[in-house]
């Protein structure tokens, strides 16, 4: 392993940034090499959740989806007390930096990935709903773990899928990272949640309208109001609930069928775009209100200097008309 | 032209994003086809300012840089009064949408493109030094332009080279984009800016130390506290200046050097990567102290989904590691 991750902050912009040289350790793989097919298990460390055929042992053949820590981890549990972080302790100076602004964090927390079928598939709408259930329940599962650790203050789950979107493996797989803080970006959503739950009250008003894409009997699916790409949806329950974590079983195969069929809809309306899906749930400490999501993120434009430069995005379509895309896509 | 490029509000969120679906319909030119070598003058829309050879007209050839109307803009001048919106008015509720939050603003700003060279050069690092000189002191020329002008609140200068930075167009070329507002990050790195000059002291505190770089009589190029990326380097003024566009001769003909020497550092260091320069200058009507600097991003990463479900980036390459290999890049 190299340098140890750090969390570095810029007092002249108020920008905090993980560094994290052993991310850029990851390897590419030549097809027909692939670490996360069923077989190669001893290619990725130990699991640490697996769902299993009957009297299959760990870490070998017979799973349907297996949890492993990452092997080029952002972020590491062994640098120090998660504990003391969360209470928000002021940085520290980087050694021989006297004089200078520079402050930094040990970069603290867990990453683990999600392979989310034995055998090498490379889209997550292919799975069968059997296995995309399996995989939003090992994420449920993963949540609910780090929430009763208790030692972590946020965790999000995510899926990069295709290299646009960041992926390095194209196995179709997802990801948990959780630290000890709440990202500032995170914490200012849940401000805005309250007092109240707009959600609610959003997902009800939209429903029908102009930003609706499909629904089911629990879930809705829209484009949200100021879509970050072309064809950026949600998916929502439309009943209250501010954890991921506390999804029940029939709700995780409900959410999985919703999900294929909206990454199946944005692959035909998008021309089969790469994308990010993002599980945003509340931060594990958080007693007020919040409504959990799914975000799928289509990576068909790129991010240049007028971005970089302002943090403001620009989409080439406005959400009204990328709904009425999806809806046309059966 | 397509629908007119409006401002959504996503009040669940707190984001704003243009939707500008004009800027989607930019063509990927064929080689032997650039609009943006010399001769080629009547494919784009006539100069709004142009450095040329004495008695060559205007729009036609004998130009060194030219300075012209962006025609796929993603904001644009004739959708309404922008002094309004300097006030900060409200955005209007989105017609059609009882009940919803959406809420919108009209899209209103000048692009502009510099064409940085009369021949098809595609990298401002080989541009002659007079040529880059020129390039700088468009820059300056027309933001001092849109400072005088009074309708507009912040502009930005910006480049992207290759396309993993944004870049539609490979002839060596850089853009403006005006707004009336004021983009909320850049008003909160305005307000971290006081009530002295943070960027004075830091400045000078890291000259010769493990950030820094390379220096001029004028300019000092140092690596941020916390970059964005691998080898993302800043170049400042060793002097305060709030104000790109006062820029004086001389210090147009410095600056283009130390950039010129800095680009080639980068490409030799990090691989030749794509990269966005943004030119940082303070918002029009601030009175307050800012210092102005452009950064330099290589684009060697691709975000994917923690950084959009967090807003926290992840570098892998420390600071002091960027600026060690980038000093060693002579």
């Amino acid at each position: 392993m190299g340098q140890a991750p750090e969390w570095r902050f810029d007092p002249l912009t108020g920008r905090r940034v993980l560094i994290s040289p052993d991310r850029g350790d990851r390897p590419i793989h030549p097809t027909g090499t692939c670490p996360f097919c069923e077989g190669r298990e001893a290619e990725t460390p130990p699991e640490v959740l697996a769902f299993r055929a009957p009297g299959s042992a760990p870490n070998g053949a017979g799973w349907r989806v297996r949890v492993v820590p990452n092997r080029y981890a952002a972020v590491r549990l062994d640098l120090g007390e998660p504990g003391a972080l969360v209470t928000g302790a002021a940085p520290t100076p980087v050694a021989n930096a006297p004089g200078s602004p520079r402050l930094r964090e040990a970069g603290i927390g867990v990453a683990e990935v999600f392979l989310e079928s034995p055998r090498h598939e490379t889209a997550f709408r292919n799975l069968s709903q059997s296995q995309a259930a399996d995989a939003v329940r090992a994420w449920r599962d993963r949540l609910r773990h780090w929430h009763d650790d208790g030692r972590l203050g946020f965790a999000l789950v995510f899926k990069n899928e295709g290299p646009a979107a960041g992926a390095s493996v194209d196995h179709c797989h997802s990801q948990l990272i959780g630290v000890p803080v709440v990202p500032p970006a995170v914490a200012e959503e849940v401000r805005l949640a309250g007092p109240g739950c707009v959600f609610c009250g959003w997902v009800a008003a939209e429903l029908g309208g102009p930003l609706h894409v499909a629904e089911s009997d629990g879930f809705a699916v829209l484009c949200p109001p100021a879509p970050r790409f072309p064809g950026e949806t949600w998916v929502l329950p439309k009943a209250h609930g501010p954890a991921f974590e506390t999804l029940s079983e029939p709700e995780a195969g409900e959410l999985a069928a919703v999900t294929r069929d909206l990454l199946a809809r944005v692959h035909r309306a998008f021309g089969g775009p790469d994308f990010n899906l993002i599980v945003k749930s509340t931060p594990f400490r958080h007693a007020g209100p919040y409504h959990w999501r799914i975000e799928i993120l289509p990576r068909t434009t790129t991010t240049a200097g007028w971005e970089w430069g302002t943090g403001l995005l620009i989409n080439t379509v406005f959400p009204e008309r990328a709904a009425e895309l999806l809806r046309a896509a059966t």
